[in-house]
């Protein structure tokens, strides 16, 4: 209906995951030409031919994705650590690195990155995953500042109890278990992944050209 | 161009202070009616006859400005602090009250506090100004969690470096000591009104129905 | 047992209130001289008096006590905040301008204030008391910038969950409400008074030298 | 001097790196029995090794050293991120799982990490060491939290502007440049690294039996 993002070409990684999908449909209704991708950025050179296929990135939308392990900490294995870097961080330093140059040579553009929660807040079994999703908000903290002065901004959500069929499937939304889970949350509720998506527009438009490395939660209140 | 806020009826207080004509102008672009008021917000009664005035109110913008004193602690007296707490803090009480019941009567409604980044990190000759702009994020936080279930929103910015003619007229801008200040701002400029407006677009539109008292730093990079 | 504070001499004000008693002998198990002090500070000339009268301040514990309202926001009169304010922010005004200049002279001082988590994290029916709660830490880290270079250090804690005879009666850490509030307290227990004095420790001896406006939380994992 | 430490059996690693040195002599001064490691620990057999050779291990002291890189973003290549997680998360995660399970048996001990601020506030040429740097403290609120119920504290430091002659040689503390930085400084100096071992002592001793997972800055003031 808006538009917000008017002309803006956008790349949107992990795009069959997590919000991805919502991201892509809000940004196309705000305007916003979208490159969704979908290919394994586990890959070492995945990130660097998906933004020279690109072409111009207006903005980068680092939604990447990884199965949370769930295990206790001593009883989580290197692989399950290697996993969470390799899928949430590795690619997150390839991407940027790929598309920072194109926007230093026009002096504009946004990296919006997907984060989540747990890096701010611990919760049980979460260790490695925690580990890797605090890791991408000190990287976007510290580009973030490099970059600013080439008038490119980088900043990040640390979003939590979004609606998504993997972690809440329906059957989990009507135990005792869940209930009980929400009564932590003030919001109350789970957030939908279109709204969690349309909060993205407030870091990929102009309303974020003076954040520099901001993490905003988006977590019904869980995180203050 | 908007309408982000259509159909949305926005009392904005302080209209005439700080960003208050820049909110005035984004609100009413995205649509909303909005009820701009200059009225005295340290007569107790202030508060209750403005909202009663106003009739429903689906968003409260608490925009209230205080000449910061900027003197060191030990050289400010209790008058000063007095002055902050009685333009800063008393108002925002009588206005949440005076508010929320209706609020609450409808399931509905937001209340978006324009809070200061020094609430979040130490400058000399703040001290009292501090004090109450950091009272405010307490206040916030806490009734944000109350009313969360009534499907009210509370929450607020910590804006700085905001042109403004007060704080940095055009005179204070070409001076050395002002670009030394901004060396230290990573956006290395002032943010302008209209885009401190534009931000708390997303604290008073649908993109907040799942943010419980969040406080989202405006800095330019000066918080993180 | 130890000798942390040998030769220091401590003011520790509402000395019978919160962990003020475990302040005074922890502090003097820790070779402080400590003048416990009991008189009411919403007094206005009372803190000059209680400085002028302790003579050399080492280290000023600013311990602030006031019986939280636990009302909700909307049914909180202005009298209930003016409360808040009288008894936690204004006399930590007055006592840091009271013990300044003396510390400044000597070019050594702390200023340890005992604060509260509710500052850091929304809870119901906490907002005129999270209010003044968080004005003490805005307080805190403006001053603490303005008076380093002093080699004087202010810095606060923001504790909560901590054993007291009125907010955590025996009756009711006997009731299902308690256990149920200890469910969401990482720590699974309330701190005793003692360990939270012996953490106060830290701000107020050598340790804090390098300590400029932190807030630690003490809360048994409650706010990160 | 103290016995803050008495009967306490210590692990500190990379003992030769940062302030490895200096946490040595002030925990062995406060009566701990320290085993001062400096094994590699990128080897990923390493840390299983050297806590099946401790024995009972009360606390360990991760601290954990990397050279960093000190390029820009997107000049720096895929290895220098894999060095940083190489030698600051990866080995963190191998000494927990090693070290935890006897903790639990015994229903006690305290994981220590030296921490860094550059993971709390942006700086530029620090993003790969500044992720990594993060992921510690991510890593570490979440297995605090796990860990509470078993009485074992994880806590860590957020440590930056500490003397060092790699950071910080002499003839680099003449230059105008370190002037400059120490102006953002608020402290107006470098903290000893004796100073920084002493405020570790915080995090190890029975001060810390409440604090779950949380991240305390020594930064001379530059993170609030």
């Amino acid at each position: 209906m808006g538009g917000r993002l008017a002309g803006r070409r956008v790349v949107v990684t992990d795009c069959d995951e997590l919000i991805g999908p919502e991201i892509v449909a809000v940004f196309r209704e705000e305007g916003a030409e979208v490159l969704a991708d979908r290919r394994d950025l586990t890959q070492p050179s995945a990130a660097a031919a998906l933004i020279e296929e690109a072409g111009q990135v207006d903005v980068l939308v680092a939604n990447l994705a990884a199965k949370v392990p769930g295990k206790l900490a001593h009883e989580s294995d290197d692989a399950e650590l290697d996993l969470m870097l390799d899928r949430l961080v590795r690619p997150l330093h390839r991407l940027t690195r790929a598309v920072l140059p194109q926007m230093m040579a026009r002096r504009q553009g946004k990296i919006v990155v997907v984060g989540a929660g747990a890096a701010l807040r611990g919760v049980p079994r979460r260790a490695v995953y925690a580990a890797a999703r605090a890791a991408q908000h000190g990287y976007v903290r510290s580009v973030a500042v490099e970059v600013a002065r080439h008038n490119i901004q980088v900043n990040a959500t640390a979003q939590t109890f979004v609606e998504n069929p993997t972690y809440f499937p329906p059957e989990y939304q009507a135990t005792d278990e869940f209930r009980a889970r929400m009564e932590n949350v003030p919001a109350g509720r789970l957030a939908t992944a279109r709204e969690a998506a349309q909060f993205l527009l407030t870091l990929a438009g102009p309303e974020s050209d003076f954040l520099v490395g901001q993490i905003f939660p988006f977590t019904g209140g869980w995180v203050h």
